[in-house]
């Protein structure tokens, strides 16, 4: 990745990584595998909490993009404390999003885009990655997105 | 895999692989890593279009289950552009199936029969995968079906 | 693993696994691929029988405890009969639990720590996983809860 620095594009971004988060129960945020990194599903939060609500109800499909968008910001921050340098990155290989929703809300993927589009941005050409996304009936703790990540690293 | 040609099967099946499809959003519709693809979640479509509906209410279980062969029809042709040839598969590894469900049908494995069944019949020996499905709360724009796969190749 | 034998610990606990169990449809329980074991969705059963329910409503945070403990041991007894022992897992990599949810039940993760606190109990250091947890609006068969886990062998 000579041509491309995560962390530039980050500070180009004006985006700052929290410190990563704690699981919310008995399990890890991340377990790398050979070379796949495996990271546990993330609950989208606003300002420090969980981001609570349904698409579709209370939140519209542009809250739910800026809460998977935050999501995402939490996965680089996982990944960074595991693998201590995300130019290690060598392909976002697979991302799933997990999005609260009414049982008549159709726009997961536009929600989603919040996460892909800028997993895109900050990793350039590797962060091309294959996806799922759909809606759930709910989320532990009332979250409106939950977004797993699974990473090939060098 | 010198003894069954998956192309030889399909078209016995009287299957024709349709053009590889292009993802709703900002993704790509697989990654490979190592010797490992995944697939995204595949939108069961009918015509062309997206099959919309939900089992349990307005589709029948033999409608999912058509809707399951279909997207399953949809994920060979992904593989197929992505890797060239669908004999250098050596081992269909994990199907996920999203059904969008009511909170009250039950029949998802049936539904997702539609698209083991052939994936069986298809790939022989090396199709004989593990699998995931469960009733979903929706699907992007509706769909009645969501399928990913995980594949193993040469 | 030379120093914690998965045996002995299933012993202390005084869980005796059960025989591997059949698929209820068209796939089958595991797929191993390189040194990663992919193990199917697994329904929660009780006294040999799926456990039918919904949590948020006929079922307690409790029940479904115990339900996805109960889903743990099947899943054990499934690798158990693919590897042939259990002390050759190097990781248990991933958990994913689906747990059949109202629209406004959102203990998903106190439910999934009935599988996630015995695993770490039984594998010791290696059972530290990466997880996801959410509400599915229904499961085969009207099951309580289905858990998958993907896992490193040497």
């Amino acid at each position: 990745m000579s041509h491309h620095d995560v962390y530039a594009r980050l500070k180009e971004l004006d985006i700052e990584l929290p410190s990563a988060g704690a699981p919310a129960a008995a399990y890890v945020m991340s377990v790398q595998s050979g070379n796949t990194v495996y990271l546990s599903g993330h609950l989208a939060k606003k300002d420090g909490k969980v981001w609570v609500g349904k698409l579709g109800d209370a939140l519209t499909t542009e809250d739910g993009h800026r809460a998977a968008r935050a999501a995402a910001i939490d996965l680089f921050a996982t990944l960074h404390g595991n693998i201590g340098d995300l130019n290690r990155v060598t392909r976002v290989v697979k991302v799933v999003s997990l999005v609260n929703s009414t049982h008549d809300f159709v726009e997961q993927h536009l929600v989603t885009n919040g996460a892909s589009d800028l997993i895109a941005d900050v990793f350039g050409e590797v962060g091309r990655h294959a996806r799922s996304a759909f809606g759930v009936a709910q989320i532990p703790l009332g979250a409106c997105v939950e977004i797993e990540m699974v990473v090939e690293v060098n």
